[in-house]
């Protein structure tokens, strides 16, 4: 049977948002609801970095790639989830370079980490250092994912971002992995598919071979 | 090798949407442009019924599931893309009636027409009728999908969506298909996960076992 896992934040207007500025929160307004003809429908206002979302090139290189150039093979490949739980601050080449032999080339590497993702916007996430990102990209990976809202924090430049988007590996950003065991899935990462844009919110889905649903439902925090 | 369909339609403000309504249109704004740190983020403004895009029963049916509430066997599974180019109007049983055996229980059925995604929205697409839906529902079907923004048109008190939704079917609008061959694969429906949504703009690939990938490049229509 195929087992599903949903690593995809729940979207609502008190979500953990990028430092929690309220600019940036999500909006739901229900523009038709029921009352003339038994129809409800709504309307979204949302960055396109909220929540569980995939950045592209754009988002820091002026000409790069915007998110509906990515491929399919950009979004949909094999995925594994590293437990780096125990990591503190960081995650940098000496922390990942114990699986140098487990990740194999053209995967998706998703780092669950000891984050939670809030709200309230956690400032001090774990995040993935430069050196890090370097030694995954010289791995040859396909992509990189992490359960924070940014894969890097505080690093003058954006290093982390950089080198991955230099050697054209997807960064999935806002993962929720708790859930997640270790191991070996398929990842299919579906940022909607906006013309010409930075990044964009996505539903991220592991699937794998198992007996149950990878399923667990998420609350809204007040 | 995996091959990748990708079924969803560029979200962009002059794309087709429901009767071409100008409150409809989705729009993305330029909230920081590399400018003063190098860095490009955007804001958008979209309807949950928007191009690609999958229903929840609350679309229709006060207290129906929302969006959030679909589990992973509900947008992912086994997908049949039949071929029914040739079927003018609207899609009826004595259309499928030739593929009930083919049809399996459990699988997500989306109907390849002679639509065309537009813009402009086509008033006069291809939909399914009620007895079309009553068909597939018998037939124990996960979820029928159409390359149209609506999978109706024209019929009072919506008959196709409410059988659909009675019998647990998911729906799924605005797919793009005239790429993709007739034929079986996994069906990956991945609508952003809005708490409390009637529905959401949605992502939505094919993968199958194939050479090449099955990526056709969209252009904007001006």
């Amino acid at each position: 049977m195929l087992q599903v896992f949903d690593i995809s934040l729940l979207i609502y207007p008190g979500m953990a948002v990028w430092k929690d500025r309220q600019e940036k929160r999500p909006s739901v307004r229900i523009t038709r609801d029921f009352a003339a003809d038994g129809i409800r429908e709504s309307r979204l206002e949302l960055d396109s970095h909220t929540g569980t979302h995939v950045d592209a090139p754009l988002h820091m290189m002026p000409g790069g790639s915007s998110i509906d150039q990515l491929s399919g093979p950009q979004l949909v490949g094999p995925g594994r989830v590293l437990d780096l739980t125990a990591v503190q601050d960081h995650i940098g080449r000496t922390d990942l370079e114990p699986y140098a032999r487990v990740i194999q080339p053209g995967e998706f590497v998703l780092l669950k980490t000891a984050n939670s993702p809030g709200p309230p916007f956690d400032p001090h996430f774990v995040f993935l250092a430069e050196d890090g990102a370097a030694f995954l990209a010289g791995l040859g990976v396909r992509g990189v994912g992490i359960d924070a809202l940014g894969i890097e924090r505080d690093q003058p430049g954006h290093p982390t971002h950089r080198i991955l988007f230099q050697h054209g590996v997807t960064i999935l950003e806002g993962l929720r992995l708790r859930h997640v065991p270790a191991g070996s899935y398929l990842l299919v990462a579906a940022p909607l598919l906006v013309a010409g844009g930075d990044a964009a919110p996505a539903r991220v889905f592991l699937l794998g071979e198992g007996a149950k649903e990878g399923r667990i439902p998420q609350e809204i925090v007040e």
